[in-house]
């Protein structure tokens, strides 16, 4: 999507055909800078700081680490060693897995002489998948953002609610839970989006808000207290977040808060949509229940970082110093109060039969 | 309640007699900071600067800002000005016009000469109200933590959760939400409180925390967004709030994200009480969706204050420049969410008839 006027993608490689560039995140939403890897620890540096964030752009960090890897020691010692240093960066992101496996399997069987240029194409290859599935979702999803124009008699801005950042920053680009926005302003479909702070990492300050004003989408934030007076008083038309993991049964583990919010859509009959790739599926796990919570550190919740009058950037406590702190960091949204699931198959119900009937190849 | 174990009200007459001590609660939680009011205009300064807030604790603040005007001027018209500037410190604070209308007609009546001792005697009896009021809420409300406890075997702590900030800092002493877990606290009834962190202002992190931490009543500060996991994960036994207004019906208006949390309550059988005051009563108000809900500046959400590592007070933005924020500062909770009142006369259910079974004078 657009920075400021100017097409961007999370992370591309350089016109050197060498070097891989990244938007440093951990700046945003104060400062706009682009990082360039030039090694692989640089690219595990990326991924273990922060830098890049999102289980899709992790595993295209991963994908273009490989190809930095290749370069050092395309060898078979050489390239396993990398890959377990990659992998080691964020043990349980699953993309970070998937996208070093698949890029094990497809070097080390062919020639080392050749392992360079088939690492690259494989990173353009994960890169390009992963913007072909977000641009999928946001194909398959701009009809509902339409079908609530066109109800409106095109009278209004549709006004979207979402929560944390499931936004084109998150993967390569477009963004799941934001593709159908994005989408929507391409075509000409007056959009307005409350977003969510969310506390206490606050991505939707952070990241949402910076990427939809640098593209140019009108948006407003509000404290995560705010949704359910703004559903009540009829100021939000539908909800769109992301996923990090939804089970066979539709049951969809979020960011926490979502749980709130769909509580709110659903007592208001607001719809709410969830944008997920397909391999966000887990069709072992039957029941949300199931899914352990991760519990984080209570700084997050006890101090905030920004930047203060003068510039810099300062990190302050807002809690008594004998104050401890829970951080549990997803809840789980059962499927009941899911409208449905956007993916890059089409629109389904959140349950086993509207899954299966997308993914027929999981029976 | 106590301050790191000396007993305190948020108000008092200092030993000379003649000064009225505050607690500086801007400087809560970074510093405990007292301040002495020797004049009217201290203490109208004292309400527009919110070193003093909640509704009861305004209006006794008035009480006693009455108190020192008629030892400033006594006479008709010199009481009359200071009453003026004193209302116009926060115009739409109900309880600020009560105490002064009060204060108006005990002393105008009375001869110039013994209009000071009146106005003493006044603010006294105010604040002893309030503090009889409060406490008869604790009293009410310590029964529904007591049958929690007997009802797991006394075997482990009752955990609350609570909004916002409707404790005795709020009024002065006992405060309305917090007085039911105080006098359980009192009684040996093991409590643990979830606190809400409530943005955008934070009076859950600066101000209930800080209490229970003075008080020595365990807590754990969390993000407003916690809560419905908490909820669905069993941690959370009752949700006791306070109430900025309540209609005849049983609507509550509180601080915003109220709602959310009375979603997620009844959405997990979870009981959801609300403590107030009779006068916190609307009875001319029959439908919360009637109240007019108050939107704050948007600096509130795009800006945040708390204690850097070197004990400075900064503020820090944690958005975008160019992002906008909403900030209503209040939601409505329709009373089907909310299990019960607790007054000051008992408890009874949020409806009509439910008040009106403990205030028949209304009919």
């Amino acid at each position: 999507m657009k920075v400021d006027g100017v097409p961007y993608r999370t992370i591309w490689l350089e016109e050197d055909g060498e070097t891989v560039g990244i938007i440093d995140q951990t700046r945003l939403p104060h400062e706009f800078v682009t990082v360039a890897l030039k090694t692989s620890d640089d690219a595990a540096h990326a991924i273990s700081a922060m830098l890049v964030r999102g289980a899709p752009l992790i595993g295209a960090t991963a994908a273009w680490g490989a190809f930095l890897a290749a370069k050092e020691d395309s060898s078979d010692d050489g390239l396993k060693a990398s890959f377990a240093k990659l992998l080691a960066t964020r043990p349980t992101a699953v993309n970070l897995r998937w996208a070093l496996e698949r890029a094990a399997e497809t070097l080390l069987k062919l020639p080392a002489n050749d392992r360079i240029a088939a690492a690259k194409t494989l990173a353009e290859q994960v890169c390009d998948e992963d913007v072909a599935i977000c641009r999928s979702i946001g194909d398959h999803g701009v009809a509902l953002i339409r079908n609530i124009w066109e109800a409106s008699g095109k009278s209004r801005p549709v006004n979207i609610m979402t929560h944390c950042n499931a936004g084109w920053l998150a993967t390569v680009d477009w963004g799941t839970a934001t593709a159908p926005i994005y989408v929507a302003d391409e075509q000409g479909i007056p959009v307005h989006v409350w977003v969510d702070e969310t506390r206490p990492r606050n991505q939707g300050a952070s990241l949402t808000a910076w990427e939809l004003a640098g593209h140019g989408v009108p948006h407003t934030l509000v404290a995560d207290n705010a949704g359910g007076h703004l559903m009540r008083d009829g100021k939000v038309d539908i909800l769109i977040t992301g996923t990090d993991r939804t089970t066979a049964n539709g049951d969809v583990a979020n960011k926490i808060g979502t749980y709130l919010k769909a509580l709110a859509a659903h007592d208001n009959d607001i719809p709410f949509y969830v944008g997920l790739p397909g391999p966000t599926i887990d069709w072992t796990c039957h029941d949300g229940r199931e899914i352990p919570i991760e519990e984080r550190g209570q700084d997050e919740v006890l101090k905030l970082t920004g930047r203060t009058g003068s510039g810099a950037i300062e990190t302050i406590s807002i809690a008594p110093e004998s104050t401890p702190a829970a951080n549990p960091a997803f809840d789980v949204t059962p499927s009941r109060l899911v409208t449905g699931l956007i993916t890059e198959r089409g629109i389904c119900p959140a349950s086993e039969d509207g899954l299966k009937s997308l993914y027929p190849e999981q029976e």
